[in-house]
Order: structure tokens, then sequence, then C-alpha cells
């Protein structure tokens, strides 16, 4: 079943080590199938080279395993809860890839400084708040979902696709597995842009928001006027 | 018509990706033919490992599309305004390369610290001012072309072939496409040289006069006398 | 003798190179077979492409080189001294890695800020006190052993598997020499991280001891569930 | 004439692109035939891919080129001036390598912070003064090698075989060429690891003196033991 989401998920998961997003097997692509109501992940601990699209787990929403011998993601509780919560998003990815995962040790969001991120995401990427003991020694991936889906209370997870889940690393999603790896890739260099951009000036404001609806919304919306559309 | 420039042009655009200076599709290269007054550039949005010399888009200089079935980048009014105003370059080069753009970001021009700056850019690398409300929201791409114009008040382009437009990125230019694209690359060591130097050293002053025109001069110019020639 | 454990430390020793851990020959792994009492070790100063297993030292635990045409590594000493104090290593690196000796030349131990580091390491990587001359000038190599060990009076090796020596730079070790290679590679990964997000919060705090606990303990120990086990 | 040391001179310059030295021909080799008193050097500006044996220039020590059909390097007068001062040196590298140049730019010299820069260099690595406007303007290049020469009054070229150029870059020599761009790659790793120690304790005191002996020492010298002689 699915056999076309799995590759689909299978190649975006090839896309991370290819793109220097993951160290050994740290991360993790799914990709959904709304109408079925069921998500294809990347198996738990499985090396790269050696994956195929058979490995590939099937889960539905409610978190039961539908097809495949392996186990899945330790995150699968996580993806799970971003694809119940975020109506929108088509696929998901996890890295501790090094940048972004530099921010979200330090606990803090990544603003908007230029057009890089402007492109991208509508504003500044978020990082979530500390979570409670209780959340950790409880349902810990299942809530690392419930503190991201916080932090989008007053933003729309498609207009900002990323965000930073604190003393931890990032999360991206997109509209399907391969644009969820996009917008990872673009995460990590926004992340090392702002990271030098801060320390060439320390009290940097964010940029101006004309700008950042300038440049976001010449990509995304209705009145986009980028590339061959 | 133009089929050498576009070939020219197509290689320095692949140079882009090859050098580490593009992500995805951020970047784009021109080159023009100034008897015919007629620029070549990069499309909007096409991925570098499928561009053709046939994808290049002839425009000419009030902006008119001469040949091509694609979009031409989305920089183009850009590229117009710096070949309108700047007499003598003959290609330009735009990226959001990823140190050149932390300075842009951080709205600071590269202050010329060593001789390898002073090997190919006769001082300070500007960064624009910031872009009005008016701007943006305005003839965005054809004015970010202006401010770029006002930064070179008092700079010759040809002594200074670089530019970092604030929150954005670099723009650099040459006597044709090859060299725009060197300069690129030499605009990306000498921003990370100068981020460097000024951590080690946070109150540092430029090179000296003397120093600089003797490296500059000794490249360029008619008494120059390094390589070849 | 022993041809299986060379193979392995051979392999293991050319996975430096790749993983891109040591300049020159700045690198040595062993592994010990703990049954025969005996450890096999690189030579000292041969370069990686030309290294065969053949070229693997046999030494045993009280210093004595029992086969092998070349000499043992300058470092086998503190090899031998940690194979005599951690009972249950199996495999031990040491690297010159840029990061992690950094960290060393600085005289700081890597604090816990992330969960990439609590997946490996349960706590803060420590960094070894200042040799006195006496231990410099006299067994300076096994004395090297004898304070990694100093630094590990409260500490399980197994549960923090990587020390760094005063301006020297990082040991790791694991169940075997691929195992130290692997807690080597993310040794360097969180030496990144870890400088940069002090740069981003300076006064930045460990991450609270609950979410150590979680992710340590959630792939290591008997309530671990993470992989395919 | 000269033909094996030409050829030593070429793979040495090859050397410079391929550990990631270099930036198009900001390099430049040289080797001395100490018996005849000729020194073989790398032609100016020429691109290290299209390079050959028959292009290296043969120079001798009173700056007479004694063959070659292209221009020797422009920094031909500064490898003279160290080959006639520093009695033992074999070959000298110059190049604009990234780490090494940022120092040189800040004005600093390289601390002894670690034992990977003990085991090459005894000491901290110079910096030279600033170059007067009547040195810079005169026989400038000729003038650089004398700065250089000065900062070694008190220092012996074999035990600290490198050098920053104040605003510029850095020099290395050795006893021959391949040893001077083994050097260059050191001294590249070591001004990396110095100035990520220096962002980690910013007050930073150099090694102890005793450590930086036994690391330099056990490496050269009558009582050296490292490697396989």
């Amino acid at each position: 079943m699915l056999e076309a989401l799995k590759e689909e998920v299978l190649q975006a998961n090839l896309e991370l080590p290819k793109r220097e997003l993951v160290t050994y097997t740290w991360g993790n692509v799914s990709g959904i199938d709304r109408e079925k109501g069921l998500f294809v992940i990347k198996p738990s601990g499985v090396e790269y080279d050696k994956m195929t699209a058979q490995d590939m787990v099937v889960v539905d929403l409610a978190g039961n395993k539908v097809e495949g011998d392996l186990n899945p993601s330790s995150d699968t509780a996580t993806h799970r809860y971003l694809y119940n919560n975020f109506a929108n998003i088509g696929g998901i990815v996890h890295t501790h890839s090094n940048w972004a995962t530099s921010w979200a040790q330090a606990g803090k969001g990544i603003p908007a400084f230029g057009t890089t991120q402007a492109d991208y995401f509508y504003g500044k990427i978020p990082c979530t708040r500390k979570m409670t003991a209780e959340e950790i020694n409880g349902e810990y991936e299942w809530d690392t979902g419930k503190v991201i889906v916080e932090a989008f209370a007053d933003l729309d997870p498609m207009q900002v696709p990323a965000v930073l889940v604190k003393n931890h690393g990032p999360f991206t999603w997109g509209k399907d597995a391969a644009n969820a790896v996009h917008n990872a890739v673009v995460l990590e260099e926004v992340a090392k842009m702002a990271y030098r951009a801060l320390n060439l000036t320390p009290d940097l404001a964010a940029m101006d928001q004309v700008l950042l609806d300038k440049h976001f919304l010449r990509k995304h919306g209705e009145n986009a006027y980028y590339g061959q559309k």
C-alpha cells in the first residue's frame, strides 16, 4: 500500500545526508496521504545507506502501525501530533542539523534579519517553551508536538514552516515530504546567517515589516510573481 | 541570437553552485552586449542542473523581453538599472552567499583589512541604505538598483566591483559575466576573513591607504605588474 | 594472531580521515581482546592511506609489544592506562579534531545543552586538570591516562564516553573500536553546537536533569526503546 | 635543468588547492637547490589545473631569472630574501588561507594554546610589524622578506616555521617544498583552533612552557621518539 508515497518519503529521507543535515541516523522524514488518513515514516535507527522503500512504516492518525516490519521512528508521536493539528501540512522533517540545533540549545528563535528568511518564513522562526517534568516523563514525544503547536497559537504553520524545540532541535514541514526537506535546508542556511549577523551587530533589529511582506508575498499567495508560474 | 553570450552566461551561472555560492536557485548572472544594447540573464526559479543555453532570456535596456520562452530572473530590473548606470560593466551576479549576506543582514560594509581585499576592491565594500516603504512597495527591483548606484556616488564601480544590499545580499559585477562571478567568489572569501579578523580585534582599523594603493594598483591600471601581461 | 581484531582496528582508524576527524596522522584507534588481555593499536606516524591490518601492533596490558614490526602509537601508554582502569571499555580513540580540541585548549568541559549530547553522554564532558611538570617530564603518556581517570572519579566512563585533555585534545571510548569512533564523531558535533549555543547565549545553563535523563535513558540501559531492539 | 626539483615544486604547488589553502591563484611554493644556489618557483597568475613542471621558473639568489618562459611569482623577492637569510630552509609557501589570514588581518600572532601547535611550532607564531610607506612604495616584496626576518630576531626559523605578515597573510617554510606545504596545512588548523579557544576563554593564557617543550622535543631534535625513526 501507498507505494508511491513510500518512495517519495524514502527519497526525502535520503536527501538529508546528501544535504549534510544529518549525522548517522539523526533525522527522520514522513509524508501523509490525507485522504486515507495514513502517514509513512522512516524506521527508527536504520542507516540511510541501507534503507529501502519497503522499510518505511505506515501509521494511522490514531498511532497504530498499519504496515511495516520495523519500528517507526521514535519521534512518530510528534509527527502524528503535528498532522492532527496542522491541517494543511503534507510532510514533516526532524533533524539535529548543527546550526539550527545551536539556536534551539540557546533557547532562542531566529529573528528575520533578511530576505533569505523572508522568502520562506513570514517572520521569526519560534523556539518552543521548556517542557515540564510531567511532559518529559509522560507522553514525551506526543507532548513535543503539543509544545510546538502551542508556539503557533498566533502563527500560521504554512507561513512559518519551521520551529526549534528548546534544548533539542528543529522540525520543519511543507506541502509534502520533499518540500519539508527543502525548508529544512533553508532553515539551516538562515540559522547560519542570523548567527553571523548577530555577531557582527549584537543589538541587531529584525528587518522592516514592509520588506518582510514584499519578499514573502512575492513568492507566496495569490499575488506571487516569482518563478515560471 | 547572441548564442555565444548565452553560452557564456550559462557557464557563469553554473559556476555559482560549483563554487558553493548558491543554495537551490538563489542566484543569477547576466552578461551584456553593449553594442547591441541587449543583455542575457538566467530565467527565474529554474534549477541549475536542468538549465541550458536556450533557457537564457534576452532583455533590452528598456526592459523588454527580446527572446526567450521563460520569465527572466525576478531581479532583472536591478540588473538593468546597473547596466544603465555603470557604463563599463559587462556582467552582473546576485547571490545569497552566506558570509556576504550575513554582513548585508548586519547592515555593515566590509572594511578593507588586508591585501586579499585590496587585490580586488579599492577600499571598503559598501552596504546600501535601508529602502523606504515607497521604494519597496513601488518598483522594488528597479529601486534596488537605484540604492546601489546611490552608494557609489563617490566610488568607481570598476574599482569596487561589489555591494551589499541591506537586509538582502550581495551584487557583484565585472568586465564580463565570468569576471563578475570571480568577484563574487572573492567577496565571499573577504567577507569571511573580515568577520574573523573583527572577532579577534573588535576595534580593528582598516589597513593603511598606502598598502591598499600598492596592492590594488599592482594588479589594476596602467602600472600593473602582476601575472603574465 | 588477533587477525579479526586487527582488521576491525584498521577499519576504525580509516574511519577517522573519512569523517574528517584527523589531519595527516593526528589520531589513533585501538581495540582490546579482554580475554587475552591484549590490545591492537595503530603504529606511530604512519599515513592512513598506506596502512594495512598487518601494520597494527599488538601490546599487552603490562606494555610489552607482543607482535608487530612497527612502533606502536606514541600514545600507547595512555590507551593502556585507560584499559587498565576502565574495565568495560573495548576501544579507544584519540584525535585532534578541531572543535573538541578548541574546547580542550580553552580548558573547559562541554556542558550538556541539548538532547544531541544527552543521547550519548550522560551530562557534561569533562576536561582534565593541568598536568604537573613532574608528570610531563616523567611518564607523560602514562600520566595522561592518570589525569583522565582522575576526572572520572565520580563519573561512569560508559555513561560519559569522552574526555578533553587540557591543552591537548579529546579521547573517546566505547564497547569496541568502531563504537569509540562513533563517539568521536558525536563529540565533534556536540562541541560545535555547544560553542555556537554559548555564543548566542553567553550565560547559558545546562539542560534540565529530567530531559537529560529522558534522552540518555531512552537509548541506554534496560528501559531503552530507541532503534529496532 | 633542475628537473627533479621542478617536479617537486609543481607537486607542492598542486597540494595547495587540494588542501583547500588557496582560492584561484592566491598562493605560491618554491624550493631551493642550496648547492647550485638556485630556486624554483611557481609562475605568476597561472591557474593550478593548467600548470606543468616546465612552467616553473628558475631564479638565482641575486634575483636573476635563469630559466623559464613565464614571469615568476610576484612574491619572488620575498622568497629570495628568506632563502638568503634563513640558511637552513629548503622550501617556502605563501597563501591567503582563510584562518591564518584572518589572524594576519587582525595583526595578532597565534599563541601556543595546545599540543597541536607545540608538535610543529616551538611557541607563538609571530605577526610582523606594520610596513612603512617607504618600504611599501620601495622594494615592497623584498622588504616583506625583511620584516619577516626582523620578527625572527630572537627566534629560530626552523623551530617556528611560519609567520603572519600583518594585513596580508601567512608564509611557511620547511626542509623542502613538501614540508613547507605540510606546515601551511598545520598552520591553518592551529589558526582555527586558537580562534575558537580564544572565543571560549577570552583571557586564555598560553600553554605551560614545560608542556610546549615536551611536545616539540618529542618530535624534533636529537631526543625525538615519535614515528618510526
